[in-house]
């Protein structure tokens, strides 16, 4: 890794962010082919959060947050710190100070693959953090990491400038570059969504909607009538 | 595993259910011997729900939600969803659109051995889930798993048609056939509980409302006045 | 270990316990050296509690809790139960019952490396308890234990009477002989922090307010103007 | 649980038994469709065992064998103990004076969802054991569970009697009543992989020999010429 | 994520990566400025194996091996199989069947953030894999992922042709651009070792030959003479 | 945490503790009361080693391994070093260069609850480790720890001068003011379970041998004939 920090990097349009903040990650990570998806692990501090910002990218070092500090003066308005660790640290990299001068940058909000602390303090300011502990133990100051180079945080891929969706759901990047056509595939998945659920809440059924059963029947469903088939079965056969 | 499915099971009275609902988890758990319950790994996704149903049990592949489609036709109003999965598996196997399908069918909630995802749109539903994970990542509908035959979920043996009880300590399995009979011992102990629950808030403590001294004594629980006489007694002899 | 029981403890001055609990687990765990801190995987089972207390320690066998009862008659009004584990285990060692005892002794709070059932009750009894797993399997009551003898709870050394400090952030143990101490940094951090606080939440750069540009400088810092500068290092050379 | 012991179970054939270890858990658990495989956290404590035999079952509370020690008494030459728990423990349930004893019975290995001390002995001993964990810490004899009741394993229902089959793979339960089944099954496909474990040697690719070019082109597989192509298509749209 | 697959990549030059062979895992991850390792839970399944090789990338489905199929096929001679998965999953994607395969197209390794079966007859075979589980579930075919992508294995970002290096102490990714300077880097970092290592072993102190005491000094680090004038210190101050 | 290194410990006497070695840890653990266990996760790079020593306590920071080098300075012939962390690291915070300057001072093995590399060139030399991960990754060396204070290790507390013990069972901790004490009982033990050994290997049952048979009945356990009286048994009654 190279000890780096990059000034400047290219963004995906305002109104792009704002509408995948508004389809919500489960949405999202569908419309963009499923890819883009953080750990499970890393879960919100507080629920009802619901995000989205440009990624400036940060790789720290094992319990040592010197790299935010460099981060936040090279932040946007709107942009989203994602926090990736050179390797696996539960240390609480992030507490209350950092997130008054986060946010006093515009910065809205922190996805870390590692912990974070004072977080009744994050709750008031109302500062999100997707996190994967919360861990009172703070960081020292001592070795170099990078700023704004591309980096693996949770299992994924960030490239700086990605946009960062959040939610109680997760957290799922959206390449930059693809942003607008995941932002249109989206909308058009959401709309397709309303009239289904409209028919589900009405009582049809997935089987029917989905027109799932000449596939599961040529898949090989069987049906049963009672527990008592199933036991006769289980003495005959195995496939 | 046979790829089959089950029409028809055999439940208990409702107002069974409807009595193991209200004894909770814990009582429940203890009236039935310390047995059925599931993994602690599963947990509500918001608190306060307290439920019990007959249980449709799902035996799902990873990655694959096409047997809950197959399950919701097969549930009787009241029923609960019970997931296991051939193999450890924290994909979002079930979100808001099933939701709404399994609500329209009368089912009031989930129990998975995976993830689910939409947590927030759930928990306005009012349909809880009670699962290992969040995940956003939604599944496939490619492989036969089954429904309604007896699968292992998160550690625990689970037939169709046993009663499901759930809260935020966690889902015990009553077997079918004894649900009456651990209705009406939970209800005893509960009235036990009453009193006991009087005396130790008044203060009394545990060793003499249990009897606790002459065993304590007779297993060698030795008392000693202070610290110090600990660090001597350290220093001379192990047992 | 012995199968103790020590009666006497000595605390640290109540106005000591209760300064350290205004201060809350980071600034403590700062003001003491970064020592004393439990495991994070310790968690809360509601937020927004925060207390102080001194440590009645208690050392339990697997799947047992016969020792929290011949703690409870040891407790002082004010004392914070302790309760490490011989080995490795997630029972729910703890339910209302044995909370209502406790309360009515004056102990305010439950700290386990180990499980905790009844957490609706607990809750609606504002009883907190920061414990690894929430689980309604509860314990025997076979096989003797230690109570008032030097633990390790969750990865901390705790001598009965240490300070135990407890909120959102996990829980920290503070040494009973620097408690005051301790106290006294930590107020001094708080107010240090105060004038940080109003700086950071100004705009102002942790860069400048820690005076950090020039040891970035030293350790080698690079900046670059965009990620395609980065691009071309990336191929030239390593490190 | 009932705190029962069940002194005689039913058991395969012995030539059964035998040919199940011949063929190895991989084929075993194909051959019955993929089911009956325990989790794969449970590793044998020394490479190289390969053996079948009838599950005597027991379920123990956690940090006390004492039902082991029940069963080794009603275990015949060749059964295989096989060990749950009331809920998760990893302690060291079983060290090399049980082995000795199990051995003297003509008891040839053990699975435990639990831990195993004397490893080393074990291993001189030549008697596996598939454990979750090595741990020296020893088990008390205080409290019941029961002996040859239908357990959960690691994540599988064992009935007693059921079929054992063990090998570096991990282990899997054969159910009595299929196991002579199940052994024609494996047979047949070992046999069968035979051809296709020349052809594949010889070079030919799993792609021809199982025919799946077409398949692979009708779910949609797109071949592209280099990675340049995908950059370019990424650039372009999202499914 | 699309799902192609990718005909032609572009590899390191032979000797380049049969260099990086001899140097082994912990010098190149040093010599590339720490930076590739993988997650450390990937562990090869039998010891003494040190290899590399260029990267064929595979982003496989849970429970799902179809893309190893069509990623053999697109191997040259001394290709390494590189295969992520969509989601956590700890399948056996492969076992002996496909390691013949892939032997035959001299393939001689596989690198998979999942499970292995048959590893056995993997050893015997003299075919190494790393990986994070052993486990007998086989996988279906049903699903497309993708094959020569860039993707992300165990927490690092591969792309089709980086240098894979691997051996007991786990596994590295050299991108493909900086594999001939990271080669330069390891050899002067392995002979500077040597006269390092010589003088270590002949008693000289890391503390002399890094000329460490300044720093330590300057950095705080205070000598004492016994464990009493710490207990003393404990007593009086704190940092 | 003081960062400070303490020059001069006690020891236990030498014969204490090469007799300790002979014990091994199962039986030195049950000899001082099932105390002084770390952590299982702790395990050997290799089988078969086993060993004692006096500990020379490091606790590090994570991802930096300087204390290791202040520690070796202060070791004699003999001792071992234990390193502790701060918070939890899985690190590679010792290799080769390390274990060759240790075995230079005599030191002849490491406990640590981190990670160590190199682990080839470690088996090679014959220099033992106990720890909860293999992991390239190496460390820096920027922030202090402490050494030879009283550390946490693995949830063990372990006073520098404390004996000890590891094989492929775990690692043990003996106090050294009680090693010889330790030893005695220890020693006893084994001749004690000598002629257990012989009449368990005899054939005799635990059940007899240890007389266990009324305390199981008195504690109610149910002899059932077969698999059927249980089942009628399960549909009766609940405890």
């Amino acid at each position: 890794m190279k000890t780096v920090a990059v000034r400047h990097i290219e963004r995906a349009a305002p109104e792009t962010v704002a509408g995948l903040a508004k389809l919500g990650v489960a949405t999202v990570h569908e419309a963009q082919g499923r890819s883009g998806l953080l750990r499970p692990c890393l879960r919100p501090i507080y629920p009802g959060a619901r995000i989205a910002g440009s990624a400036v990218a940060v790789m720290a070092q094992p319990g040592d947050n010197w790299m935010i500090h460099v981060a936040i003066e090279l932040c946007q308005k709107g942009d989203i710190l994602v926090v990736g660790c050179t390797s696996e640290c539960s240390d609480g990299f992030f507490g209350e100070l950092l997130a008054q001068s986060a946010k006093a940058r515009g910065v809205p909000a922190l996805v870390i693959d590692g912990g974070v602390r004072d977080t009744r303090e994050l709750t008031e300011l109302g500062f999100p953090v997707w996190s994967k502990a919360v861990n009172a133990k703070g960081t020292v100051k001592a070795t170099l990491g990078a700023v704004n180079i591309p980096i693996v945080c949770a299992g994924q891929h960030v490239v700086p400038g990605d946009v960062v969706v959040a939610d109680d759901d997760g957290v799922v990047i959206v390449p930059r570059l693809t942003a607008a056509t995941v932002l249109a595939a989206g909308e058009k998945r959401e709309a397709n969504e309303a009239a289904k659920r409209a028919r589900l809440a009405a009582g049809e059924l997935g089987l029917d909607l989905y027109n799932m059963r000449p596939a599961l029947e040529k898949a090989g469903l069987v049906y049963l009538d009672t527990l008592a088939d199933y036991e006769r079965l289980q003495k005959q056969a195995t496939p």
